[in-house]
């Protein structure tokens, strides 16, 4: 942060694979930036040693039949350790952390698309994660079709291992209508911490909606600390 | 099982590292086989594909500063795997299930000796494990420091990263003791299920009171099948 606050500012990404979310965390993460901020970037699965074997095993796991709830395990194991070793260290530094996926997105594909439900997933993450939130969440949640159009050309072009798609590729539409419905559910249980960006706006359009955001809650955590109520 | 109770029998058993519960594992089901019971040995974390990538991961870790809780949350994926591709369908194909620890090595290591608490494990397992319990446990608590020595001894002269002790070989004394601890109050919270054994008998001895007791429960778990009131 650049003043005031000692606490940082955790803010996620989240949305279907080819709703724009990584190229929009890219966009607002170099004008952060450029605006001076202090900045950390991550992801999950993945971003730590720990979390790259499991990321690595999640991705090979389709043809070894991974259980859905050994799945959810996997799901929360990388997350506390990007806790531990990069989220909490980075807050206690006043960073600005962008990660793209957090507990949405378990919620929306394991609770929402293989029908765990979401209390599993929330029992779970208050319990592992010791119920850490993000303070905002930029959902981005364009037209299911489009996402699933996008996604699916980028895995054509890609023969890489290394893209979220794969993990889910075989999925059907009936997989994705439940993790949009539940990531629309989220939103709609949070409208404080989610802000969620519907329609198909270009990618300069939402970014710049974005950035207003993000600068707006900057501003207003940065004033709180400097009122001596840090938020955490 | 050889009669009656279509539903089988899941025994586990428990101890700490150089208790000598995997060799009774192995007499014990050496005998039941020459019984005539269909069995199924496995153990945790590992006797999967995925398992066993879950478990070097977890003997790697050392190196690599795992957080308490991933430790926790890959425990868990193990044993949600396990459950799914081992363990119910030798229950529902009516074997005797004979599995190197559970979940009372979560709640004994991590919960006692790594101080995450009991209560967080029972947590986790309700939600991962459905509440899964052995229906029968054999815990091994000879003396604490005979133990230790043992299992000392073993890892001197084995090069294997492939034995449970390397993972927990370095803490101290007083881990071992919160084990132990731990250990002990789950044998005191649940006497029907937990049968502990402590004491520095010999092997041939503490074999057979293994053996006497899960005869025993045997004949009982199939007395009640044939009467109709299967135990699940």
């Amino acid at each position: 942060m650049q003043a005031g606050n000692p606490r940082g500012f955790f803010i996620t990404f989240e949305g279907l694979d080819g709703s724009g979310k990584s190229t929009q965390l890219r966009r607002l993460s170099a004008r952060l930036e450029a605006e001076g901020y202090a900045m950390t970037v991550t992801r999950q699965p993945g971003g730590t040693r720990i979390g790259d074997r499991i990321r690595t095993l999640l991705l090979d796991s389709r043809t070894e039949n991974l259980a859905p709830k050994a799945e959810l395990g996997l799901m929360f194991s990388d997350r506390a350790q990007a806790i531990s070793e990069i989220i909490e260290p980075a807050l206690a530094a006043g960073h600005v952390i962008l990660c793209d996926r957090f507990t949405d997105s378990t919620e929306a594909y394991q609770g929402g698309g293989r029908e765990l439900g979401s209390e599993l997933v929330l029992r779970l993450h208050a319990a592992i994660c010791g119920g850490l939130q993000p303070d905002l969440t930029i959902l981005l949640l364009p037209d299911l079709a489009r996402s699933l159009a996008r996604a699916r050309r980028r895995n054509q072009r890609t023969a890489s291992q290394e893209t979220d798609e794969n993990r889910f590729e075989r999925e059907e539409d009936p997989f994705y209508q439940r993790v949009w419905d539940a990531y629309r559910q989220i939103a709609i249980r949070e409208p404080q911490r989610v802000v969620a960006i519907e329609g198909d706006a270009g990618i300069d359009e939402i970014h710049q909606q974005i950035v207003d955001v993000v600068l707006k809650r900057l501003a207003d955590h940065d004033a709180r600390g400097q009122n001596g109520n840090a938020q955490s």
